[in-house]
């Protein structure tokens, strides 16, 4: 099947995964995203590139931190936004997914930002409005199950390529719980598409999907041994309701064998960076003392983050089907 | 008593029911809204008539859908919108009604769009502005307990004018729970107003009010010989909560004798069109094929629902008490 | 400690509690709200002076009242307003509230709004703000635990103001829940910088904090002795909870003892004004007869709390670190 996201000049008309974006899209995003950057710092933080646009936040799965960034990314390009918590909403009546999106699509909506515990769900969302010519409804995915979360591998990209100008030569870590991180999966496309030299995860052999390695990654379980050498350490946050199951031992034990600390992060390079998507469990998967320190870039992540959106959002919204 | 949603004038300056409104308002809101509806399909959907006002989106009882539509209406105006969800706040504090009411147009309310569980709170509201003389604050209704959804009929007919141009030679079917609806009361009292030839309403004994024929409408429990020769057909949303009760047998039951097939639709006149104010239960009081079928405007229905809010907002706003 | 909220040319870059305003920043306050009362009444509400502006609301304690006229100012100026209901979101995921608000400065916040159940939350925020050096973020106190509502002692003031024009022979009376109070807090805090003659407290010996005298204030326990002769009196709102514990004999009783009647309020000068910063419990701590009667200027309060807020919106992001 074609792969719904692109138009058929192979413009980015949906984001729904970094898995399929050919590099010079990623790239594109990443250069407009850089132009965006600098709107945050300035007095007017506004550009006119969405007046009088509706974006839909349709969150199927709460999450209020990444509801924020689209929001303000949204309000920067001067749309109109609309916040929906769909849990609370028509889902609950028993409407199907796709009439209440065939609904605030005849509303003339431009634009899904769309949140889902479903893998899929955007893709789903985004093929139908395909099919049914709805081409003026973008599809931007926010996260959806355990697939693909890709703003933050884009932002993540931005971040590293910010600090280190290049992925040729780079050695990227990504540690934690990966069987469960659609960041990581975002993460892994995208590096591997920007040819990365290297990139290695380094969790618990639980934590680990099989068959990774035919992605082109080096799996770790030994956190030490995954560390050295790396230019880019990006840590995932471990939700705390994996604790309860049998995937894990304590939050004490999984820090003294996978959190980052000033020790272990010695032995990756001198000049390598670390990140952490947000929000971050201190103690657990990483230590105050690299958190706050001089290598984390965990806030420039969130600063960048407003800017790749307000690219994806502006560039999306600028393509015809 | 004085109709409250009339100015002296006999302009229209708070929307609280169909019922009592002259033919002459409701044509004046249709040809509002006719202007509007081309503007969803412009790249700027926004016009500045409500510039610099507040509207306050009262839900005292929640319905996303709803508060949605209004929210886009004002936001395509240019109005500012506060979303405020009154189960969740005073109200739980002991605050009565009117008290929070006097509180909110305090702060410079430009409207009030108010739904509520109870049937004739937004006529109590506007009557209290009036009795106050706070006139720079509008009501509109948007469903009050079983009362009226007057926009809902308002766009339920510009639907039908723009399908049938003209009212008076049609037969008109509203089918299903008649009984607990206000979409239906609000339909009932357009038609009537605007001179349809015929008003039918199909249901279950138990979910048919008494002296309905009084309101001038005909009475079918038979659905086939009330589709027979019609040229509107607008089905209800049967509530699940319903069928708990007494009133009703299983919905495999309610859809054996009343949900709306193609078999049944094929007794309607052969130009029928289908309508439905969402969220649909697909199986229940409409069959798939009929909904996604070349007869159904259920879709169109809610994209005029958002030109006619932007009519009634604009209109009711720019009147003086 | 330095003052966290006046920066080193002693400019307010943060509202925290009127403890500790000088005289000259208050009455600035005042004087610039002076200039946005009469924007409420005018047919465009909106004044660009926080255009491109990012406003969070961060309600760490659910407050909707509170939360819409934050809103509606800052809509008024111009910003954009994003509402954060932190309750339901990261804190929950055990994130540190700095992190939190660090996350969020990073995306180039330029103002919090902080509402928050802890005695201070916002002190905290603004003094880590100062310490790091993210000079962009203005916070303002939305109400902290039991300490402080500035804006609320503000809006009082103006109020008083606008009455009774000079503070110089004004006699105030506080009546209620003061040891709960963080209004009465505020307001006696900003009556005796502004230069009251006296300022009473009147109240049950178990809803007084001990030591009150210290803070130039007089204590009554007999209401009808303490009314004698005000110009002005505030009555606190009486929370429900209270009366659970112990503090208290039951709504009725309390009624009868600090109840505003006709009767008492008679024993104010005839000119006395009445104040209540909602929302009311009528019957309770108020009698309908003073709520509703032409001494009370507690729907006054909430139209000048709207110009207020916006002087101190505006006035905060002014300024510079």
């Amino acid at each position: 099947m074609k792969n719904p996201q692109l138009n058929k000049h192979g413009e980015l008309q949906h984001l729904l995964a970094i898995d399929g974006l050919p590099k010079s899209v990623i790239n594109h995003i990443l250069d407009t995203a850089s132009s965006f950057v600098s709107i945050g710092e300035r007095e007017l933080k506004k550009v006119p590139l969405m007046h009088g646009k509706s974006v839909f936040n349709l969150f199927f799965e709460n999450s209020t931190r990444t509801r924020t960034t689209f929001e303000i990314a949204a309000k920067r390009l001067s749309a109109d936004v609309i916040n929906l918590n769909i849990a609370a909403s028509s889902a609950s009546k028993g409407e199907s997914l796709l009439d209440t999106i065939d609904n605030l699509a005849a509303m003339h909506a431009d634009m899904f930002v769309v949140r889902h515990a479903t893998s899929g769900a955007p893709f789903l969302i985004a093929q139908h409005l395909n099919d049914t010519k709805q081409h003026h409804v973008h599809v931007v995915n926010a996260g959806d199950g355990r697939h693909e979360h890709p703003t933050q591998g884009l932002l993540d990209m931005y971040t590293i390529r910010h600090y280190k100008k290049d992925f040729s030569n780079l050695t990227v870590a990504i540690v934690g719980d990966v069987l469960h991180s659609r960041v990581a999966r975002s993460d892994i496309h995208a590096l591997t598409t920007l040819g990365a030299a290297e990139v290695r995860v380094i969790g618990p052999q639980t934590l680990i999907p099989s068959g990774l390695e035919q992605m082109g990654v080096r799996v770790f379980t030994n956190m030490n041994e995954g560390l050295k050498g790396v230019d880019v350490v990006i840590m995932l946050r471990l939700q705390n309701e994996r604790m309860n199951g049998a995937l894990l031992p304590s939050t004490q034990e999984y820090f003294k064998q996978y959190g980052l600390t000033p020790e272990r992060l010695a032995l990756a390079k001198s000049d390598a960076i670390v990140m952490h998507p947000g929000p971050m469990n201190r103690g657990v998967e990483i230590d105050s003392a690299v958190a706050d320190g001089s290598q984390a870039v965990i806030l420039s992540q969130v600063t960048f983050g407003i800017a790749v959106r307000m690219a994806v959002m502006s560039i999306v919204s600028g393509s015809h089907g």
